[in-house]
């Protein structure tokens, strides 16, 4: 079986990416769950660039890595100094790491217009630099810059490039398509007339961008010809489209083409790891990102529901277990019975087909959805839905009543109060009157809601609002139309999404909020 | 210079995204725009499977196409029935459109399985079909599900069905990948295998999903080997992880591949035509997306930055204008003033390079921008917009004031109630003070505003609001989000969107009230 060395720049060109910002903090707990994961080298980053980079590989050497080796990003020495003089080029060495990947252009019109020196100097530039830095590392990659687009301005040159760095004594040539431009062809064309020019044996790896979508394609079509080395980013972060996406990378390798890696025994936590990166990044998970997405094992249509309960492989490329992810029956529009049951199993709740209760279920969902509810990704207004339809409805509060005021005068800030009444317990209990502003009459309900809560249930206050959506439903023209609207609440361990639905963006928001607040203090009750 | 057609199933396998509920009117503008684009194939649903599909082939034909073909999809007929006696499969033929594309097993297992017939039996269901259809439309194209998986499994069944089905008359054989599991490479070897038994000359096309992140390369990887026909949606929405992105592949097969299609001399609306359907879905725009995302060309490092200035194609693969996307650079707002000037002489006016209102406008909207607004449905509040800074404010009237009030008491319907105050016309006329109800606080306040201008401006009852449209923005948690309202108004000929950003959606709603009533009163001027 073949091996490849998985590399992960998450922390370097992943956080080129546009939003991206990483902070001290953010930086150590990705790198230490990348080496949980088993990743071969983690890029923390580039020593010479900013004072945090170089402060992470002094940080990160007080945990002991399991796994990984750190590596330290940087060019080539500038070429009116010396390796000796140049100290953005000695940083790289004061780090301490046992990894150095240094980049070279290969491009000549990069040598030319960005580094202005001629073709021979730059090869000199290479050399030096590798041989410099070498006898103080266990290893030396060395990235070469607009590889593939330098191979096709002038291929003779970027091949002198990739052989003064093999005989300088480089421990992997990463081929880079920097631009992201090249297609999967061309990969394999260049790559077989490299192998043919510096030999079979050639010990080389690929770091591929996204900017044609076929960052993906391109490095498996690299390992294919011989790349021992993947570089990439966890779900494909990095300037303009992203590098090449590792978390579809690795379980293509492993659980499609026969190959090794490190990480193929970890590879049931990947999801896990992309979630969590995300997650730290402060990025929402792309729900359709394969393998990992929270869609990509989801199933809407009616013919494939049935057919996936019986054998999951009719629509399914990979067992989603074996990656972390779960496959999810989407209740919707065209949803029978057996898409009930299955989400009923999966809240606890066992169903019969021929039970009375499952067609009152089917039914009432039906209606609902027919009045433009959607249960998809709000699980838990669905959950208390079927409790409600089981005789065990949830309920630890009642709202009486609510008032909104918004207003907005000449040259005046909009302002919002709401005013609310609960009970609590619902029907015989204490009665709680109060009000509150907010930055927008929705916002304002929410407060005055919240205010009245807490003052029963204080562990109201562990939750908050992550997401907050609306959608204008058809039916009816302009303002006059429904809305749904669905809310992402969030306590330290658990997540989940609550429905509303109404022609007053209030009230439907208000449904969503009360289901939102019941299922926290359901998810108490259960604990105890 | 070797042809491809484009054929676009964002309004069928598109509409089985999660998240992706395409109301009739949605799905009426969608195609409309794809036929402007010139693709030439548009799928627009399964007629047997729901009335909105079926009301949808009824009423495009309303609309003058000028390019684009209308397919209607489905699948053979039920293999207990006849195709004069399956309603479903009769249904195909009932919506009068000039092409059919029909899909069929080739996948032993799923025969087996799903159908429930023997291997025979399923080929005489794909011939028979196929042959009934043929006569009654200009075009039948044949999907063969699960070709790939299916030839992996038996080969010779599955060339059997393909062989069945050109036989029969079909205009072109489709490869599906529908799992979405196959790799570049499995595509190139299993192609070149049917063209062998096939014939070097069949017509086939390629339909991919994304489930290995490879669904572009896959289906480049099939026109290379002669595919004809390339399905797609529009970003890649799907199912599960969604189909191939005909956003990317359109431009890889033009820009970078020599190939032509329809829709080459269209491709500097392809950014908008990416954002139009995303914004009509309610769906985010991913940044990253290649080619048309807002961070495609958008270059953050500082290296980066200085190189593209001097020379675009250092870091850009192609140049964005190619494709109607911007290259964003902070120190740069060229490509923002050739946009603004483009835009500007859409809307009749003429703007000069070097003019200081050009730089002044650019940079207001980059401001709003920043804060939320989006321009690209909502042409009518940027054009009043670009006449403000001309110093021609377009005014008719001033909202002096607001006020909604919405209420709910246990077991009573919610009540919401609006007041405004207007001058007309502004500064120095006549205060209208009024109110009105509605089905929520949105519409309250819109029947408010229009009660109180028909006193001025009778003619504001010639239009109507036939969207809205709400968008929670990313930044603040939960309901104190920012939110953007864009409004669809039309009159007898002609449609505007409006657009509205603010943490409270009455003002948001509000701002694009008032700029729809304004550009209504502005044409009638105009037209005058």
């Amino acid at each position: 079986m073949k091996r490849v060395e998985i590399y992960d720049t998450t922390l370097r060109d992943g956080s080129q990416a546009e939003e991206v910002n990483f902070s001290l903090e953010d930086k150590i707990r990705i790198a230490l769950k990348l080496d949980e994961f088993k990743i071969d080298y983690i890029e923390g980053g580039w020593p010479g660039s900013n004072p945090k980079d170089f402060q992470f590989f002094k940080e990160i050497k007080d945990y002991h890595l399991k796994h990984a080796k750190i590596v330290a990003f940087g060019s080539t020495y500038h070429p009116k100094k010396s390796p000796e003089t140049d100290e953005i080029f000695k940083q790289l060495l004061q780090v301490k790491v046992p990894v150095v990947t240094i980049f070279g252009k290969s491009w000549t019109i990069h040598v030319k217009e960005a580094l202005k020196i001629s073709l021979e100097e730059n090869l000199e530039l290479i050399g030096n630099s590798i041989r410099y830095l070498k006898p103080h590392v266990e290893k030396v990659f060395f990235d070469a810059e607009h590889f593939f687009d330098g191979f096709k301005a002038d291929p003779q040159y970027a091949l002198a490039v990739l052989k003064k760095a093999k005989e300088a004594g480089a421990d992997s040539l990463i081929l880079c398509d920097t631009n992201g431009g090249t297609l999967p062809h061309e990969i394999g064309t260049i790559i077989t007339q490299v192998k043919k020019e510096l030999g079979e044996d050639l010990v080389f790896g690929i770091h591929a961008h996204n900017d044609s979508e076929c960052a993906v394609a391109n490095s498996l079509e690299a390992v294919r010809l011989g790349a021992t080395q993947v570089q990439g980013t966890i779900n494909g972060i990095g300037e303009r489209c992203g590098n090449a996406n590792l978390c579809s990378i690795i379980p293509n390798l492993v659980l499609k083409m026969g190959y090794s890696c490190s990480c193929a025994e970890m590879l049931y936590k990947l999801t896990e790891v992309s979630k969590y990166v995300f997650e730290i990044a402060n990025l929402s998970h792309p729900p359709r990102l394969p393998f990992v997405g929270r869609s990509a094992f989801a199933h809407k249509g009616g013919v494939h529901v049935s057919a996936v309960l019986k054998s999951p492989s009719t629509y399914e490329h990979i067992d989603p277990v074996l990656v972390g992810n779960t496959r999810r029956v989407l209740v919707s529009e065209l949803s029978g019975k057996s898409n009930i049951i299955y989400k009923a199993k999966e809240l606890g709740i066992d169903l019969e087909l021929d039970s009375p209760l499952l067609s009152k279920i089917v039914e009432e969902i039906k209606k609902l959805e027919a009045n433009g509810f959607e249960f998809e990704a709000a699980e838990a207004s669905l959950e208390l839905l079927i409790y409600r339809l089981m005789g065990e409805p949830k309920q630890y509060f009642e709202l009486l009543s609510y008032k909104v005021l918004d207003l907005k005068s000449y040259k005046h800030e909009a302002q919002s109060e709401a005013t609310v009444i609960v009970r609590v317990p619902p029907g015989v209990g204490e009665v709680e009157h109060t009000a509150a502003l907010g930055n927008g009459p929705v916002n304002a309900l929410d407060n005055a809601l919240r205010k009245a809560l807490e003052r029963f249930y204080p562990q109201i206050k562990e939750m908050e609002l992550e997401d907050y959506k609306v959608r204008v439903l058809p039916g009816l023209p302009g303002t006059s139309s429904k809305v749904r609207v669905f809310i992402l609440s969030k306590s330290k361990d658990k997540k989940w999404g609550t429905v509303g639905v109404s022609t007053d963006i209030l009230e439907a928001s208000c449904q969503a909020l009360i289901d939102s607040y019941t299922y926290k203090l359901f998810l108490d009750k259960r604990k105890k």
